[in-house]
């Protein structure tokens, strides 16, 4: 970006000339930022570890309650459809497009969602995501890596996981794209 | 985007769940920051401080060619057009939207632009932005705001000016618009 | 995008390849179309002669109630400020990158800006934008050209003009940035 | 987008209001269309089975030379990374941000990828995608959903799968994002 250190490399830039500076301006700054990244994906870890503690303590409903709250506040829903691929489903139900299918993932109790047991029930106590790549395209941004989850016994569940974010008009982060899958055993 | 503590605040996040890092990450970035706006600004400035300088010194051929290098390094033509209304144009050419208007403008010297005199010669020994606001929507960002430049008689002109920048694939600020203007006289 | 035409031009492409279709997929489109952007850009005129015509046959205080529901659903305030320099505004009051201060510039009647006189007061019958380029960068649309203006008496006033329209979480295009100024005079 | 309907729907809009058109106007837009979108998985199908044709008349060579074509040609490693996350690799060679392991992924041959026997020389003689849902940004688009790919002895292999496609400075779509992982079997 510094064209000029290009083009004129030998000019000397009298200290006279004052650069811009933002004091006075108004910033409306509508790029993500890497700790933005790192706190919704923090985020979306606790808020997995917080269903299944609330099942435990409270129950489905509750749980239910609290799962439709996380998916209304951290995916994208509202702007027409999100593209969520979750790690445990299956054809001709893949794909969770819709919020329904979305909560029925995470919670079961859903009949047009048959198969679905509820992923955030089973007592997971601990979230971690380690990024293998991250693309911030601006107003949005991809990250892609393994998330790990702990049960209540101690083990671990490594899964491979695309998520892209992408701030809203109010500056929340929210999913839009969410690919989640087992490793490939060979 | 801590949809969490919207949701969920009285959760107590335990300090086993340890948070995403971006150590092994490698990171892709096409956002524009603040601070590369400012710069871009404070190249612009010194570009056209450079062209009036090497003028002075070394006469219309050498200005001429750095003029070119510097639209080429930082205006976005390559793109297909830059939506550039220079301060001092008049009608049917006040809106230079291809390379050659561009810097007939600067520099003068086209039969194709034959009202133009060169603003770029004009002795300019200083140049500050002050911007009024900032809005940065992602990979592209926008300065609105004041432009005082200098003459060699210390007689400053002071113009209302909006810029566009937009993040190329190679990373450098390209100017997509430049509307600049003189204050109205009311 | 064609790379396979470039890279293996003689391919040649069996018939029995199904290509990929959008019938059965869920479509979220948060780029701005050329259409949008010109209806866009016909939605300010007419707002701009309607505004006119009711304070004509309604009052000031119809003007006002209108232009304020214009300016809240056309220009992107709810974001933080808007880059927005008037034809008409004189330092220190140049750039209005508050709702209040663009209400004022239209209706006038605010004592905070005392220079206002209400510039959509002025009698406008007609209005028409004619683009000298247009950049589309994705979810932003940038506009530079003439706008030119009607009164009642018939005479017409031309400005350069350049915008930015933002779509919205809803799909609303908004102006982020408008940058109005009278032709420089040679 | 239509305010005007919103804040004056009984407005009578004059046929004498000529809107804005775009016939004079030189248009740069960045944004993707759905077209783009369905040509670039088409032509990403079509590279497959040409690595896999190109394989069986020409040799290993052949083919490796053609992919780093392709790669070049389709996929962004130029700004930087790629988040590649192919089918059927295994820890701690999951995620192919390089343009090395994306090459020894497709065509195997590389001492530093022993894993890798060549996905695209497997003899793919046909390959279709199924979108489930489409998100376009504006400069990016996502697309999620089946890849279905077949093989000499008519044996067909679905995949769930996510591109997200970026329009480079020339135009060309690059994909940026590519996770793909077998059907979860329940």
């Amino acid at each position: 970006m510094s064209f000029l250190s290009r083009v004129a490399p030998a000019l000397l830039i009298s200290p006279l000339l004052a650069g811009p500076s933002l004091a006075e301006a108004v910033v409306v700054n509508g790029a993500i930022s890497e700790a933005e990244v790192l706190a919704a994906q923090d985020a979306w870890c606790d808020a997995l570890v917080s269903i299944s503690t609330t099942y435990d303590a409270d129950g489905q409903d509750a749980a239910k309650a609290l799962a439709g709250d996380i998916i209304d506040a951290a995916y994208g829903y509202q702007m027409g459809a999100v593209l969520f691929k979750p790690t445990l489903t299956t054809a001709p139900q893949t794909f969770r497009t819709t919020r329904e299918g979305a909560l029925a993932y995470f919670v079961g109790d859903d009949p047009n969602f048959p198969g679905d047991t509820g992923f955030a029930l089973k007592g997971w106590t601990a979230c971690e995501a380690v990024n293998a790549a991250v693309f911030i395209e601006g107003s949005s941004a991809t990250t892609m890596g393994n998330v790990s989850i702990t049960n209540k016994d101690g083990s671990v569940t490594t899964v491979d996981k695309t998520w892209t974010f992408v701030k809203d008009d109010a500056g929340a982060l929210r999913i839009m794209v969410h690919h989640s899958s087992l490793p490939f055993e060979g």
